[in-house]
Order: C-alpha cells, then structure tokens, then sequence
C-alpha cells in the first residue's frame, strides 16, 4: 500500500518528482504524437421492448447559472446545495434533453424533437442536437412517420424545425396533446400571460413555431395510442396537455414519463420541489407521486426526457423520495 | 389523471381495444417501413483531464450464470439477490469491461487491453469488442505508444493479442506492474495453483499472451509515473500488483480504479464482499475501504474498468458502504 495515500492518489507530486530524477520509464517513439480528436462521441444508444427497436437521441444538456427561482417552493441556496451535491459546475445548474426514436416495424416515430437549432443561447452548440445525432444513428429525418410532442414547452417542440425554419421531418406527421394544444392556442390564456415574461415568451413561441403548418398537426387524446403500441397516458400539471408514453411490443414494456420530474437529482429525489416551468404545480407533483409509485411497484423501465443520456433506469423508492437506478449500458442489442 | 392507472401505464391493453375500434389516429403514409438497424452505437465517450484528452472504450459486457462462488464470503442467494435488485437478467451476473484511452498530447496510453477476440464464450461478440470501439473513435492502434496493464487477469491483459495472435497495439510499449509480473511467472506460484482450475487457468494465459515477447514487456513500479501525468498507485489484493492510476494535468485530476472493486452494483455498496478474483481478498477489502474513503472525501472523479459503460462517476459514502453516482453525459468537451 506504499502509493495509496492522498499525496499519491490526487497529486501525484512526490512520485511526479521522483519520476522526473530517474530515466523515463518510456522511451522516445517512433510515432509522432496524435492530435485530439476534440469531439465527443454521438449519443444515440439503443434498446429493444418486444419487436420494436427504440433509440435514445441526445438533443444536448444546457448548463446554466443556477436561477433565482429554478425551484419555486425552496430557496436558492437550496436548490445550489442540490446542484453542488450531483457534481454540477459551481453555480449551475445542468439540464439534458433526449428525444426517443421508436421503430414500430411499421412505424418510425420520434417521441419529442429537442431544443431546434436556435436555442438556449448559453449552451449554444451543446442543446439542438437532435438532427445531427439522428444522422449519427443512421436515420434519415425523412423516413420519420410521426413527431409525437408530450407537450407544448420550446425544449420539446422546437425541434420540429430545422435551422433554416423548414420543416425538419417533412414527411411527418405531427401529433400534439389536444389539451396542450388548446391551452397554448388560446388568445384568453396567452392575454393573461402578458405579465409573465417566461410564460408570454412560451405563448409567442408556440406561435411561431406552428405558424403555417396548424393544419398538418393532429391532436391526440389520453389513453388511446398515438401509433401502434404507443399509448399516450395523462400526466398532467407540468403543463395541462403533459403527456407520458407506455410503449409495449410483446411482453415488454417501457414507460417514457417525458418531464413528470425535470432533472431527477432535483426532483426525483425531492418529488415535493416544484420546477419554475409548471403550469400547476401541485397537480404535477401529485402526477409525480402516482406515476413513480406505480413504476417503482412495477419495476417499470423509466425513460425521462431530462435524465442523463442514454436516459434510461429503474426508479425506486428512497425515503420521502425517489432514486433513479440507470441501466447497464449494453453493447449489443 | 384519466389516463395514469396500473392499466394504461403498464398493459395498454384497455387503450389499445378502444383505438382498435375507432378510426387509426396514424394515416397511411407514403413513406416504408424502415428496417431495424439491428447494432448498438459505438461504446467510446470522451473526457478532459486538464489538456489531456481521454476516452473510455468499451470491451462489451459479459453476462453469464451466476457461478456458485462469485462471491466467496455470502451465500449463492444473496449474490443473487445483489443482482436481482441491480436489475440484472434472472439468475446471471452481468460484467462490464472499460479500458481507458489517455491522449496525453504527446504520448497516447491505452491502460488494459481488455478481453481480446477470444474470450468469455458464453458472451461471444458481447465482450473483446475494444479494437472495434478504438477504430469508431477514429483511433488507430498502431498510433497507441504504450499498453498500461493494471493487473495480468485476462479481462485486462488478453487484448494485447488480435484475433491472428499479432500485437493489436504493434508499436506500443507494454508494460505490466512489476509485482504481478513477479508474481504470474513464477514457475513456483503456478505449480501451488495446480489444484485451483481458475488459478491454473490464469497463470496458463499468462505465459500464452506473453510468449515470445517477454523482452517487449517494460516492468513498472508503485509512486512513479508510467507516462507523463500518468502515475501508478499500489493497490494490492486483487492481485499482488494490481494497480491503479492517478491521471493528472493542470488543476484536474481523475483516479482510474481499474480492480479496486469489481461491479459497483455489489462490491461497492458491500466493500467487504469477496469477489473470486481476489488473490488475497482481505488486503483487497482494506485497500477497497482506504481507496474509497479518500475518493469520497475529495470527491475526486473515479473511473472503473468494471462500472457500466462510460464508466465514470463519484463515490459517496452509503451507511457502511458506498454508492457510485454516474457522471452526466456530456455531449461537448
């Protein structure tokens, strides 16, 4: 045990200057030094339920100064304690984005379509990654069936357009949660959001974003099946219309709770904090109870919108909370 | 809430007999049937250290029965259930294997070697998958100067070979822990092994992957630098000489564990199980207890050759235990 203690372990000084008195351990190369690659790897991964063939999409992960109010009903100080507590840069706070492809076998549709090219200018080049990581993954945007949005917020639907303000999946169709749908669209609704600017800012967005194409969307209702062994489920309070998705082939299935919690260090672990983003706080954190009581009884297979690509775990119960249990990565499906 | 019951969130069934009845929410669409891709993304990620660029690269991920004493000092079902709560298949164990890529800038250091093309048959095409994973991260093995091998067990060492017996890594140093090459090629320790299969087994492969290039194979010491920023730090139990590293550049610094535990999932939660690997599992436990409380207490960032794929996270102290919370996916260096 001669190395292992502090010095050793995360300096490396003493054995750093021990080392440089001596011969180098290695020899001089024939090859010339590589360059960085500089790049990361692309993140899509993928996991079978039944015969479909589904496949995590990372849209990218915004990292930001930690907001006065990110969480409504605790301090700030609080909710900096929890950033600081999951590893998250001092002050910041750390939110990823990931859209999932499900291949049917007869159907290829995309649940969510991320952040779009143009968004959240703090973590430019680090969100609005959908397209590319499509590509990565093989896909073409053309081949896409149906865009299913859980519901109405930039970070889910903006991506339906491409940075040239085309459609980014042309030969899709575009299903929305009618409840959502109705809520954003109302004049009523965007009027009394007038003195908020984030709420007002997410009425004139949904605007611009179906400008032109509202005739192309379809509105979908809770319980029946948004394609062939896709059941949106209700799970509302995030926003009126939030939708969550049971996905079944066979015997297997996997439950894509969209954002019943935004980023689980937060609230998943404190299922009672409530996120700056709901449209009614309290029905979303009684979602959020029944939804993980159940697929924490169930062992259900919790895919969540803002949990750390591939995004995929177990939830279980941890006192007064939830934990998330990510999956093994698996090399082969 | 109409929606989110035990019924719709896990079966569908209800949902899906309504849809059936009515008119399809989803129109025919022009567009075919896209055909399965059928493979996984590619198993590299990677991770600054300072100026140093890393990639962890993924060998693949055994599964197999859970033998009887995989864990020497708890029964059978306890083993079991460890991995029935870790959500591993009935009945199996689940294994996987990373080594690391240290892109120093000017010297690149593959440290272990992984499986190689011929291992662990119940998990054929599963595991050995790292000169594979290499080439996706546009990494050329002959551009590799030097092979770190922590330990001489196969998992880590038998990837020096390719699939034809050649040197995978043809213009790299290999170097091997002095104390492990003393040990594995001594004709005295192999004869005492003759009644343990496993052991046997082990030092048989020791003497097959290093036949013919023993004078290759540079021999290093505990406290000193391997490579440049790369230094070797005792960890004995596993093996004699199983060693790990402290990679450090700048202010940044991260700990490669390699064997401190084998799976998080049951030797870190329980520190003083006793995986069968263990040469001498008591020194294995206290080094396991002393590496851990002082990763715990820095928060340093720990990389383990067997956590699942990318392999990177922070250990906390857990009751009398400890918990491994994965690093974010982060999509940008």
């Amino acid at each position: 045990m001669t190395g292992l203690n502090r010095r050793h372990l995360l300096t490396g000084t003493a054995a750093i200057g021990a080392a440089a008195a001596l011969a180098p351990l290695w020899p001089t190369r024939a090859t010339a030094a590589v360059p960085a690659a500089g790049a990361q790897a692309p993140g899509f991964y993928r996991y079978k339920v039944g015969s479909f063939e589904c496949t995590s999409i990372n849209d990218g992960v915004a990292t930001f100064p930690m907001p006065d109010a990110f969480v409504t009903n605790v301090s700030k100080t609080e909710a900096l304690a929890a950033a600081q507590a999951a590893y998250m840069p001092d002050g910041m706070v750390r939110v990823p984005f990931n859209p999932q492809l499900i291949n049917t076998g007869s159907k290829l549709v995309l649940i969510d379509a991320g952040n779009g090219a143009a968004a959240f200018e703090p973590s430019k080049g680090a969100v609005g990654r959908t397209l590319q990581n499509l590509a990565a993954a093989g896909v073409d945007p053309k081949t896409i069936d149906a865009v299913v949005i859980s519901h109405l917020h930039p970070d889910h639907t903006n991506g339906i357009r491409a940075a040239d303000g085309s459609l980014a999946f042309p030969n899709a169709e575009i299903m929305v949660p009618a409840k959502d749908w109705e809520f954003w669209m109302s004049d009523a609704n965007a009027a009394k959001a007038e003195s908020n600017p984030m709420l007002k800012g997410y009425f004139a967005n949904v605007r611009k974003v179906y400008a032109g194409i509202e005739s192309k969307v379809t509105r979908y209702d809770w319980g029946k099946e948004v394609a062939p062994g896709i059941t949106a489920v209700a799970a509302p309070g995030h926003t009126p219309g939030h939708t969550a998705f049971a996905v079944a082939s066979g015997a297997s299935k996997v439950l894509l709770q969209s954002d019943v919690t935004n980023i689980p260090e937060f609230f998943l672990r404190n299922p009672d904090w409530h996120v700056v983003f709901d449209i009614d706080p309290d029905m979303a954190q009684a979602t959020r109870h029944k939804f993980y009581d159940m697929a924490a009884a169930e062992k259900a297979t919790v895919v969540g919108f803002h949990f750390s690509f591939p995004s995929i775990g177990h939830v279980e119960k941890d006192g007064a909370g939830y934990r998330l249990v990510p999956v093994t990565w698996t090399p082969v499906l």
